[in-house]
């Protein structure tokens, strides 16, 4: 085992859009467990759009990251040294220190996976965060019905790919996704999605009123702005949007102003509603149940973009923001 | 009974604010009943905000209204000719033809109100659809609880004053109302309001955060913009607001842009659901044994406004856009 830790800090907050310059790679030794703590080797780190909000300085349901330290985030990793009951070294384990190569952390905040199941990867994504985020936005938080329209925006993507095709498996009349190139709207026909369509190619409302003619019962936002203005407009009586993320805003300077159409909630009796997935987690049992039993079954895929080392962190974040990924970006220690 | 009928039609469709020039008064023969029909002589009409969207030829949640005929709405009034069983000249019934002096109307459209009870006008206002609205949104779609804080725009106007007595009387924690002048805020404070500002004495942003100290639980909505921005601004995690109106851009031109922080329905859990009264009729009796109950015992207080003369119907809908009213606008015809 190395003495040397490879970490990456917040070296800078970014201003709209972040670059290498807010990173920096540190070492530092490799930490010793104390009593009820372990080490991990951490092998796969994740990368998620949410941890930009984090970069800035301000208060939000996540405390911001602190200038000269680790970012953090989810990582799944092999103990190499314990000093906790129930834990030994080879054991793999679920936790929320990435963004480093070796993590120390209290034992309780570890949860062991078991490798042998599915791929460790799969705990950061399909049976991860990622999506029961996609599963309890979906099912709970807009509470869709069999036969409904859903849309999915930010399709190709970790949770939205998800999305989708969890609203056909669980009966979706139609099902549209919105992805930014042609190589991911391909992607979305593959893996099931009724419509699909690059929003390059048009103004979004045109675009889904294109592709849901009888209109949108279901819309999960990840992106905010034109995407979110666009769903107010396509929306049926009484449609749901889960509002997940906002991607298109997360970098902006000003304050967007879109959706300029948000009166249009009353007549149509639309509820927009925001969510964490650390609301949900008496779903996840559940979860867990369906969601491997459908990729034993083969009914559900997921998509995952691996970038290779520790230090190309920042840049798979970058890409991540960019829109560079197909599923779910992480990063291979 | 006179043969002469005075009716308000839409002479023009108003662009941005209307103006006495896109109405006209027209004088028709007095209809006769077929058979199952009424005529009702109207006592008083409702004039109310909404009217304003059914002014725009736009597909909307009720059909816009046509040019060179009536306008309608509702009213009380008179039975004064009837060609159908039950309905006997003097009967007094609440119906949805304002805006005229003689109603012609299928019976079935009608709705017998007891005069002995309740001042006719309050089957308008308190114990009509501006009640139940109130009603409805606070208890139902914004699901209030004991202790929590509320705030309410347009409160001195005919739906958010019962809001914000509503509340109290449920047990909220904290009642806050914002209105467009001082007398209107002293009559929030006599209406037991906690707190109270006039949006004209700075952003609105700022009143609120002082007047909820500890953030609001619950918005509910007449006014959208600047109003609905500052509500989200300063509601608490899993806040809800129930968007009845947004007044605040019934006359505009352009779209509006706010709310520009609506990202935070995200990271506050927050819900945000437009609605109309028309989908929430089955709470309409426990909701008139309740307020009625409450007016017997003189803890809730209405206001009104009347306005004589079906010809200056025009006139108090262009006050009621203003904001001249003090509670629920009625014309007396």
């Amino acid at each position: 085992m190395s003495t040397v830790n490879r970490e990456i800090h917040l070296a800078s907050r970014p201003t709209g859009w972040p670059t290498a310059e807010n990173f920096r790679l540190v070492e530092a030794a490799v930490p010793t467990p104390g009593p009820g703590q372990i080490v991990v080797r951490n092998q796969y780190v994740s990368v998620d759009p949410y941890m930009r909000g984090r970069m800035n300085d301000v208060k939000s349901y996540v405390p911001p990251y602190r200038l000269d330290a680790p970012l953090d985030g989810g990582a799944v990793g092999e103990v190499v040294a314990s000093q906790a009951e129930g834990f030994d070294p080879g054991d793999v384990v679920l936790h929320g220190l990435g963004w480093r190569e070796y993590a120390l952390l209290d034992a309780t905040a570890a949860r062991p996976v078991d490798p042998t199941l599915a791929p460790v990867t799969a705990y950061l994504s399909v049976l991860g965060m990622t999506g029961l985020t996609a599963y309890a936005g979906l099912l709970e938080v807009a509470a869709m019905k069999p036969g409904e329209t859903v849309f999915v925006s930010a399709a190709a993507g970790a949770v939205g790919s998800l999305v989708g095709q969890i609203a056909t498996l669980k009966g979706a009349g139609r099902v549209i996704g919105s992805a930014g190139s042609a190589a991911k709207v391909d992607r979305l026909r593959a893996l099931g999605f009724d419509a699909a369509f690059d929003y390059h190619d048009g103004p979004v409302r045109d675009s889904l009123a294109a592709a849901a003619p009888d209109g949108v019962d279901v819309y999960f936002d990840n992106v905010g702005g034109d995407h979110l203005e666009a769903a107010i407009a396509a929306m049926n009586l009484h449609g749901r949007a889960a509002i997940c993320g906002m991607i298109a805003q997360y970098n902006a300077t000003e304050p967007p102003a879109a959706p300029r159409n948000l009166a249009q909630v009353i007549g149509k009796r639309l509820t927009l509603r925001g969510f964490l997935v650390a609301d949900h987690g008496h779903l996840r049992e559940q979860f867990v149940t369906e969601v491997a039993g459908w990729l034993r079954e083969g009914k559900l895929s997921y998509d995952e973009t691996i970038v290779d080392g520790l230090d190309q962190a920042p840049e798979a974040f970058l890409g991540l923001l960019r829109g560079d990924n197909l599923g779910k970006m992480l990063v291979r220690v």
